[in-house]
């Protein structure tokens, strides 16, 4: 049985019982705009920090008390969440605040922040007697559905834009998955994905439907509160494409709150790169709609003109206290090199977007320096190794023998001058 | 202070006092033979299963006491080690043995069983007050030590063929390394770093030289036996390439035996590449030595023709009662699709090979149904994509639209066909 009780819409603010089966709001006809709640009541019996700190299982399962999931149910035969949370004093004192620490969910299994959606995903597939999972992706949504299906036995069927990094591709490939690549840009994909999961009836991985994903990804901010000793950061930042990793961050410390884990809920502050940015600019209108547009960025993992989770994105940034912020894709290659060398994390573009508009906003003073700061890294660097490769000068080649030798002493001798 | 008390020729068996400061043998004048050695007695007094469950370092940190480094001093900080051990019953049903693990050493900061090694060679480098840490690779390595110098703020000059994939050069560069592409094999590579080093005094994190490194790879396999609740596998598949990760299997057994963790030692089997087995050869042939030769295999980390650590890895799988065993590069390849398809681990090349090598033997009826078989997947697959490219069909293209719906139901009815 499962044990959400209710969805409620973000917009409207209806609520609707579980078994009602409702995945767009009937009244807004919106989609991405249900809210996954639980009897908080109820679980805050079990579930707390004590209970938490005798849990062995260092993955997102720990978390189980509070996801959609059924008790007891098959869950996937990979080990998820729990990734490190580096504290990096290095960054506290080069941007002025109190601390900084770094969540590094690159060190997901299949290397980004998505392995926490599809591991609840699979499971629910599974939990229903699905046999195919599909969904549509700039790539890392993708290429962790297609692993976790793999490891669960589950067909995956996964719609990209024929843009997606070839190691993206690549990974689906091996995966077993079967893979369509669309010629066109990531809404038509979305589009051409839905239609074809409806006709076929498989089990909707798309976070514009399906609203579990946001309870798998909101691990990591429990993550976060626990690894911080329930010290909570004033403020994180997170990347915003679809607005549904920025929603689960909050979705994490607030079901955190209702069962009196914590008290108050860290601000939440969403980065967009200044190509795709339209949740940036409604919260900077003050708008209560996100007007949707072209989007082109380097960062492929957010160059999404038209976020399908934006109202939940709204309320998250807002209720938290957050803000947003949009960097240009050449602060987000800057710090593709800077955060790595500072602190060995190696981040995809739209990985490092959270570093970049942290960097942003302390270079532009809107920093205190008392505050605490925890920057989430929501992909391994290794997904998109042809833009980091733009953020690099190239290597020097050398001959073998002693005239590779006196190559590499004039270079050392010339670099020193 | 060390913890260190002597190191030990594998050749002529003579014992060098650590304050001696041996690298070479110099008896032997052979690199790359000396054992690293503890007070085994007065470890094992506070070093005990008991001791070792009440760790809460999940980390290599927690083998400290066998570690070659000081108490107390700095270690960097990431998280390397304490990887999954996946229990995979399909490949164990597939196969015909009782039981199969897979320990993803992927999952490590930079993706690769070496951090274990890098870890160790940063913290001593630090103790020894270097600035400067270097070495040469296929890759891997030179990206682990890249990214734990910076993260430790040390300099670091690496050497790599100039055919090393891309993707480990660019993780180099983004790390902040002085990279010098070298134009000529491994074998040749590294005789150019060693050169440079011992002109500049830098640290070496060369396996040929360095008898510590063995020391940070051979907690994957204390790993290995705490996570299989010290109820040990009887074969443990690992790839070979310099001879040093074999020879670390050995030894993190062997360590664990001598403090009275574990009585026996499960056997090490050694996989090669066809295109690159001199120490299988050696095995086959009973022979003491090894004869080097050419390198060629798409498994750029275990294409190794001149192996450094031979004698380690001689004496490792034989003290073992292990065996090696070569495979083709078709064989890799097919495994490197067959392995995330019935787990959700993917693997280099090289990360691969071990589970080729299993399938081999399986396949040619050399294991029993009774045996329990752990295998190493020493990298990540998205080290090395382009190899990846090699092993799978591409993906379909589709429009937009009710052509592309078309498209994809034709795609799909032509394949049930």
């Amino acid at each position: 049985m499962s044990k959400v009780v209710a969805l409620k819409c973000a917009l409207c603010g209806r609520t609707f019982a579980q078994e009602a089966g409702v995945k767009t709001c009937p009244h807004c006809g919106v989609d991405g705009t249900m809210h996954v709640f639980y009897d908080y009541e109820e679980v805050a019996k079990t579930f707390t920090r004590r209970s938490l700190a005798a849990d062995s299982r260092h993955s997102l399962w720990r978390y189980d008390a509070l996801l959609p999931v059924e008790e007891g149910s098959v869950r996937p035969n990979l080990q998820v969440g729990w990734t490190p949370l580096y504290d990096e004093p290095k960054l506290a004192q080069r941007y002025g605040v109190a601390s900084v620490k770094v969540k590094d969910d690159g060190r997901n299994p299949t290397a980004s922040l998505k392995d926490r959606a599809s591991a609840i995903a699979v499971t629910m597939a599974l939990e229903q007697g699905q046999s195919t999972v599909a969904c549509a992706s700039t790539g890392n949504a993708a290429s962790s559905l297609s692993g976790f299906a793999a490891v669960t036995g589950l067909n995956s069927v996964i719609f990209v834009p024929e843009t997606a990094p070839i190691a993206k591709v690549t990974q689906l490939l091996v995966y077993g998955a079967k893979v369509f690549l669309v010629r066109g840009d990531y809404a038509q994909t979305v589009e051409l994905a839905m239609k074809a999961i409806e006709h076929h009836g498989w089990y909707d991985r798309n976070c514009a439907i399906n609203p579990y994903l946001v309870e798998g990804k909101k691990t990591c901010a429990m993550e976060i509160a626990e690894q911080c000793n329930w010290d909570l950061p004033d403020i994180v930042f997170v990347s915003v494409g679809d607005g549904c990793i920025v929603s689960s961050m909050y979705k994490g410390f607030y079901d955190l709150k209702q069962v009196g884990l914590i008290e108050t809920i860290p601000a939440i502050v969403g980065v967009q790169a200044e190509g795709a940015c339209p949740i940036h600019r409604a919260i900077q209108a003050g708008s209560n709609r996100v007007e949707f547009g072209a989007a082109n960025t380097i960062a492929d993992s957010i160059s999404v003109g038209a976020p399908r989770n934006w109202a939940k994105a709204l309320n998250a940034i807002r209720s938290s206290g957050g803000t947003t912020v949009a960097v240009s894709d050449s602060e987000i290659l800057e710090s593709l090199c800077e955060l790595p060398r500072l602190t060995g994390v190696f981040a995809e573009p739209a990985g490092v977007a959270a570093y970049a508009g942290f960097r942003h906003m302390a270079l532009e003073g809107r920093l205190k320096a008392d505050e605490r700061v925890v920057l989430v890294v929501t992909g391994n660097g290794l997904k998109d190794v042809a833009s980091a490769q733009k953020a690099v000068q190239s290597a020097m080649t050398v001959d073998t023998g002693s005239e590779g030798l006196e190559q590499i002493e004039a270079f050392l001798q010339g670099e020193e001058r």
